[in-house]
């Protein structure tokens, strides 16, 4: 018998208080004691995501929060640069064309990171794009962009184009100052950082975007505008998910409990220690620059990833494996969710066991020794 | 003190085993135990909802399940009929505007059904529409249109048109046979007769409304094609609402073990009774044909509505008032969640206390007698 675990880069594990917040008798949305709740909850997202003012909640994934922000604040046929670094990003520039912009794609090899000269390069070639899109964390490689970076060049070479940031599973987990960055628009959803189940998707947009937007474009479920008005008034335009809006409440007060800057230090100081591990083990990083949402690590010479997510599934812990090209080469262990430093010593643990039964001599307890030195000294 | 009860049209009570469901440890999506559970539910939904095959479930609300179903179907600009007989038709006017198309509007007084008669004449004065859009329980008047005579007429004069109809509140509650009544479309949503949290969309399209679709307009989040590719393997283009997915099937199962002909017998008998014992406290039924979904109720003479509902939100209660223009008269109990005969009663025992608070001179337990006796005899 193995208890279930699952540690993969979302949906997460979420804490026993959510759970129980999901499992109250349904309250109706157009009462005040839905507005307090929902009230309260945006209040504390705000926070979280270091905003003073109004994080919009859909009822939705993360992937449709994006739409919306773009369709929002881009007029049709404008051009956008997208940042096509993994499969997120890709997903954004694919977005982006359905919808008839005239798209720039800067294509990075998977694991690397945005190189500010190369996109210093590229903004001045295309000084008239209306939008930059990127993601911060781009879960399907592991790599964290520096957006305050890529903010600064933007603002810098591009003045006028706004900022687009995916920042799904960075939200709760990486540095995220979307004011003093820039940034014009913040996307996340429930199932990640935040510890709640999927379901919910977050947008912010700043002072400069929602100047920018004017119903742009035709949407109608995920009309901003209509959104931003009902919100403030603690009511979405169409029926939300009341049970997991109570769960984001009871999630968010834990997150804010613990102080948004610890629960990044949290969670980088693990995911550290699980990569530094796992390096002893020979997996070698896959992302140029960490992000703190996900280990991506290769798998060693001579072994297939997907022996090793399978390993891991046998015995009860789901990890993500890789996607597309990166496939046969990647597997990816996170602790994102409701975990703390055992969780990480665990997925060590697990590890280890994994490549011996695949056939690497590794001394019983070398990565898990690795991983308390780094956890004591950091 | 008093309990609280939910007795509205939707968000509704929902049963013991659907919250414990809410509350088991959150699963990954992409793993063959998600695949599993999804595909179960879809075939149970299918089931429900008397079609042989796909039916969608999407992570929103209904609204944005027939936002996808038009999108899907109709063709930019083409012309459509909206049946306007209440806030819910009037939406789906709204939607296809903001979208382009050329709307004809066939306005009803509220509480109206659709006249047959009406219908033909508009339909001979425009035999060039595309799809024609109805409600099929219009919650907000209480009416239940007559879908079947509706798909009749339209079959016979405008055989091109599809049907698109939203049966939000009218699945699991109202007799609705979406094959053997020629129906294109059927969008409902999880929050009301299928007895489980909002958050989840459903949406069903006919074999010749799927031939006629054909990415005619850009959509991302809302493709019903990537949709329907996907969920045919058991899996979703984006990350689904897992608790609300897992909530889903364990309400389906109460469904489907009490019988989908039960289950509209079931509301049908509960919401008469309460219309029959209201009627005897001078409310009288604000529809003209009353949909099982709830009980649409005239305050009595003298009496403001609000006051109602307010004097059963006192007691614990809570039902929906009037929308817009009904809001002066129109109170609406429903018995559309987790609700059996003595909720029924307690609803006609609270609307007789209340109106006794307000100053009716009501002997004691006279609309609970009524309302004993129709249950015995039907």
């Amino acid at each position: 018998m193995y208890k279930p675990r699952l540690m993969a880069p979302g949906p997460v594990e979420v804490p026993p208080q959510v759970l129980e917040a999901l499992a109250r008798p349904i309250i109706h949305h157009r009462t005040e004691v839905f507005k307090e709740i929902f009230l309260r909850a945006r209040a504390k997202l705000a926070k979280l995501t270091l905003v003073p003012d109004d994080v919009l909640i859909l009822t939705s994934s993360g992937t449709a929060g994006f739409e919306a922000a773009l369709l929002a604040t881009v007029p049709r046929g404008g051009k956008v640069l997208g940042i096509n670094a993994g499969k997120f990003g890709e997903r954004w520039v694919k977005l982006a064309e359905r919808y008839g912009y005239e798209v720039v794609s800067m294509e990075l090899e998977w694991g690397k990171a945005v190189d500010p000269d190369e996109l210093i390069n590229l903004l001045s070639q295309h000084p008239d794009i209306a939008a930059l899109l990127t993601t911060h964390s781009e879960t399907s490689t592991g790599v964290l962009h520096d957006v305050e970076q890529i903010a600064k060049v933007a603002r810098e070479l591009v003045p006028e184009a706004l900022i687009l940031v995916d920042c799904v599973t960075s939200l709760g987990a990486a540095e995220l100052r979307p004011l003093e960055w820039g940034l014009d628009a913040v996307v996340s959803g429930s199932q990640k950082g935040v510890m709640t189940p999927p379901g919910l998707a977050f947008v912010w947009l700043s002072e400069r975007a929602w100047a920018k937007s004017d119903k742009l474009n035709p949407t109608f479920y995920l009309d901003l505008h209509q959104e931003l008005r009902q919100q403030r008034q603690g009511q979405t335009t169409y029926t939300p998910a009341v049970s997991l809006v109570a769960g984001l409440d009871a999630a968010l007060d834990l997150l804010l409990e613990e102080g948004i800057e610890n629960v990044w230090a949290r969670r980088d100081r693990l995911n550290r220690t699980i990569i530094t591990a796992a390096e002893s083990l020979a997996c070698a990083p896959y992302a140029e620059r960490a992000s703190p949402a996900v280990a991506a690590l290769r798998a060693p010479e001579g072994l297939k990833a997907p022996a090793i997510v399978r390993g891991f599934g046998k015995r009860g812990m789901r990890i993500a494996g890789g996607q597309d090209r990166a496939k046969p080469v990647l597997f990816r262990p996170s602790v994102l969710g409701y975990a703390d430093a055992y969780d990480a010593l665990t997925i060590v643990a697990v590890l280890e066991d994994v490549l011996r039964e695949l056939g690497q001599n590794i001394p019983y307890g070398q990565a898990v020794a690795v991983a308390m030195q780094v956890l004591a000294e950091t």
